[in-house]
């Protein structure tokens, strides 16, 4: 499990005071994004150099508690499954100990020019084998 | 089974030059408004008056197809649940012929004030009674 | 002038029960899109086929009353310079018979690969002729 | 000056590949509201519980350099004017040593449920004369 901040922003509020639902999907990939840079020491852009996007296939969120402008929120993220092709995480949001949301996302590592899949086994052994590793140290934790 | 189209923005696409996948719960929210408007000739802003706010509790997407700016897309609803409480939306997203993704939603009614659940079938008994009619209407269709 | 229509939408709202301000950038982006149309029978996904990007360079809004969500909103927008390259249009933003925002943007055609700026006038006499002859038209009306 | 950092988040950038012109404003937001919080240790929610919304008058953009996903985006913001009633910010935006766009906003506070214009001067002059010492800091910078 890794754990992170994420900045809650003004204009992500709705009318009805709270944090607009849709905003969620983004703070995991947020919460991603800062788990691809600490453990592999890279992000989104280097993987685009390599010609690799990751793409959700799936995302479920259950909406527990409303979270507010002000609220500090941090999520914790676990990879659970990884198969070279198939990634998925699960997440929990938390502001202090309120647990306010839970969700799980699926991803698929593709061809950022031909948009079909990539196996990251094949193209990248290196990468592959750090995230295999990533994927034992948070299955380990459960 | 209501149909409607949605709007693409430019903006909503990101540098993957497709439509970044958080902008489907706000599409949808765009067709249960759309829905809402046409069954109970009210929208957000009635229930809001009314003291309701629908919130969402669950909300499942499979990604299947990208979209892009430009695509022409629409937006297939049908409410398949409904206890005076709780509203389940299933939500097929099309381009022409091309399903590009199906979603689920579980919604609940609740006090705008106190944030609490409210029955709509105790408070509202009209309004219940035609999203009963729908509930009947659009499973009949599956 | 050219008078559109904007569907506001409800994760548009903040807090303050308003539209936020950033959201009028967008709005005047999809009425210059729905302008484009009418005008050149061509969208941003026509230009960027072509080759071409226009980019923002200059944008100002005075924001006069507030919108908010349920409100019918419709946009006036007008050429008003043109250069074969840059592109100067005014905004009124009105919801019924109230001014709620006045917006002027200044863009200019850019190369899509290069990001350099590209005259149309040289690159695209055909566009050029059109957008002039829009411009004399919404010039005439002032 | 008040120089802060601001996170650039993916989904942000659109098909160009490039940050969104509109998200710029919601970058300006973020860093008031930083520097609101060093200077007065408050921030949008503590005005809100006082009663008081600060709002967009007025907003200038030029957009010199594009930012991208993975910049270091930094904002340098000055309050240039106050009278009590209505604050003038400038900012200039910097990745690395580049200016990639310098604003200016001009706020009115106003009273949160009449929304009406509320003088700081008059309702909390404390709060008043910080916001007096603030502009002239940076000022004096100038």
């Amino acid at each position: 499990m890794f754990e992170c901040k994420i900045e809650i922003r003004y204009y992500e509020t709705d009318m009805q005071g709270i944090v607009h639902h849709s905003n969620y999907l983004r703070y995991l990939e947020i919460a991603r994004e800062k788990l691809s840079r600490k453990e592999f020491n890279m992000g989104t852009m280097d993987f685009d150099e390599l010609g690799v996007f990751y793409v959700i296939r799936e995302a479920e969120t259950k909406f527990i508690y409303p979270i507010r402008f002000g609220d500090e929120l941090s999520i914790r993220i676990s990879l659970i499954e990884y198969t070279g092709l198939k990634l998925v995480h699960t997440y929990e949001l938390y502001v202090g100990e309120t647990l306010c949301a839970t969700c799980r996302t699926l991803m698929v590592s593709i061809d950022k020019h031909s948009f079909k899949p990539m196996s990251m086994r094949k193209k990248f052994p290196e990468l592959h084998k750090i995230t295999n590793e990533l994927l034992i140290k948070h299955s380990v934790e459960v």
